[in-house]
């Protein structure tokens, strides 16, 4: 029974690949309280489980007070919302696990589970700049780059589950060897593994280049955008480059599901209209005269590293307010 | 009022660059009477208007005895859903017609406009192999290539209402020169001006072949069908590469949409699987593994020619039954 005086609370998590961080997220988004846990994803998924779940009856106990916990949203690697799975995360021990039955059950409460890039898409559809949108597309960007699709107020999940993997589409055939398999996919390019490719091959060009200072592999994203900002020819083409193929995949989107904007997080896209501006232009280059100048390219305002916990909850609440149901 | 005695029925408008066809559509899909008048989209849009509107209002008065008219479905070049205009359709000396609105006064029933190629997958979806999927995406192959996608049961229209435009999507860079400006477009290959183009290189690469015999532009799909059935390298190169670019697109789609389908309507899709097994193979080898083998590629079995006046009479239901509505 929800105690009336008590605060209406929601469980939220983002478990990666080194740590677990889970946030008690109030109904405007408020993270309340934080933690985060090792994920140790090389070990059992019981053991995490066990540690998780410990975890949080810790915190659902020293807030017990204050707050009612009506229901968990976990973002996790592969996470499919449609059968409460990961799916052969790589970088994990687990295989097929069903995290969203196991937690449900060593919790009692409903869970539902999403993938990081849809997490991040619904927490920006809830809490960010998505708020006031229908139809727009996150794009999230570290390591990889992932991509969350909303259409008329909703995550697009398709068929499998898994829709909005926009970072394995190609932009260039026969282009670079992607993890996936594939070449030449969007991520080998556009985001920071991508970046540092490109940067190595345009610092061969330019032997002068400020950011020869460093070995490339421990430049940061502000020590390029610097160089950049001091006309540096290799961190420009560098951008360039990147923003001219973000913008083919982008035009690509445009083309099949018409959004009004694209909501970059996370990674470079603190390198701002240092890309996106040549991103912007390529998208309209690439597409059809109908889509010239429809859509916008925003950089997102919810903080970094929170956009997991945030989204996640975000589906939480939707399950509290019936909105959404799961039978996992 | 409806006469209870009569059996209820709306009217299916498919306009076309050359005739415009005129379907009485009844609830199970059957077209009870088939009409069709000249276009002329040279002259001034109130012509169309007034000869149209005459032409229904006789076919209406022929068979209201028997039938109740309860709504109008047109699927019009470059249509739009969402306000009711066609937006500077090619060879049309129209411009940006409010053409929903326009048929709503003359013929005093609800109207609602859509394009062709949404037309083709909302008929798929209520009286073709759509049925049973939630998930798909209607390839309508002509002179060009169009796209209606259907998600979670409804068309996808996108912020602008032009959102599924595929064949507008670049799968070769720098590749041929397409009327919609852009370079390398999935039409400009996968089309029948984009197989007459690809056949026509390949002819050169292949002196003895048997197509020889017939100028290019006087080849019938079947004659190069047949000459792919006797084993001639020209008409086998020119389906498999069709097949390869194809199928390349389709692999973008799969990444973005996941879809249970894609289901290929009119044109060279009466090549089956001389293609169509190409861009399956295709389709399979551009996406990650989690894709693979997950998506069908089936035939239409809609009428050749039926499918733009079942799919605007699919729309009309659905204003009847109240699942859709419109304010124009």
């Amino acid at each position: 029974m929800i105690d009336q005086k008590k605060i209406d609370c929601v469980i939220g998590i983002d478990v990666g690949g080194t740590n677990t961080k889970i946030g008690l997220v109030d109904r405007a988004g408020n993270i309340i309280v934080n933690a985060s846990i090792e994920t140790q994803g090389e070990k059992p998924f019981s053991e995490f489980q066990y540690r998780l779940t410990t975890h949080i009856q810790g915190l659902l106990t020293d807030n017990q007070d204050t707050y009612s916990f009506l229901a968990v949203g976990m973002g996790v690697p592969d996470g499919n919302f449609l059968d409460g799975c990961m799916h052969n995360p790589p970088n994990f021990s687990w295989k097929n696990v069903p995290i969203g039955e196991s937690f449900s059950n060593s919790l009692d409460l409903p869970v539902v589970i999403t993938n990081d890039a849809n997490a991040a898409a619904s927490g920006e559809a809830h809490f960010g700049k998505g708020k006031e949108l229908d139809h727009f597309v996150e794009i999230t960007l570290g390591t990889g780059l992932g991509s969350g699709i909303y259409i008329d107020g909703s995550v697009l999940l398709g068929s499998s589950g898994h829709a909005g993997e926009m970072g394995h589409i190609i932009v260039e055939p026969e282009g670079r060897k992607c993890e996936c398999g594939l070449s030449g996919c969007l991520e080998m390019y556009v985001s920071n593994k991508g970046i540092m490719a490109t940067l190595d091959e345009c610092l061969k060009k330019y032997p002068t280049s400020e950011l020869h200072q460093y070995p490339v592999d421990q430049l940061s994203g502000e020590e390029i955008d610097l160089a950049y900002d001091n006309g540096d020819h290799a961190a420009i083409d560098c951008y360039h480059l990147t923003g001219e193929l973000l913008g083919k995949g982008l035009a690509t989107v445009v083309s099949l599901l018409s959004p009004e904007a694209f909501i970059f997080y996370g990674g470079f896209s603190n390198a701002g209209s240092r890309i996106l501006s040549s991103a912007e232009e390529s998208m309209n280059r690439h597409v059809m005269d109908v889509f010239k100048q429809t859509v916008l390219l925003k950089e997102s305002q919810l903080k970094e590293g929170s956009g997991a916990i945030l989204g996640s909850a975000a589906l939480a609440w939707e399950i509290v307010d019936g909105k959404l149901t799961i039978d996992y």
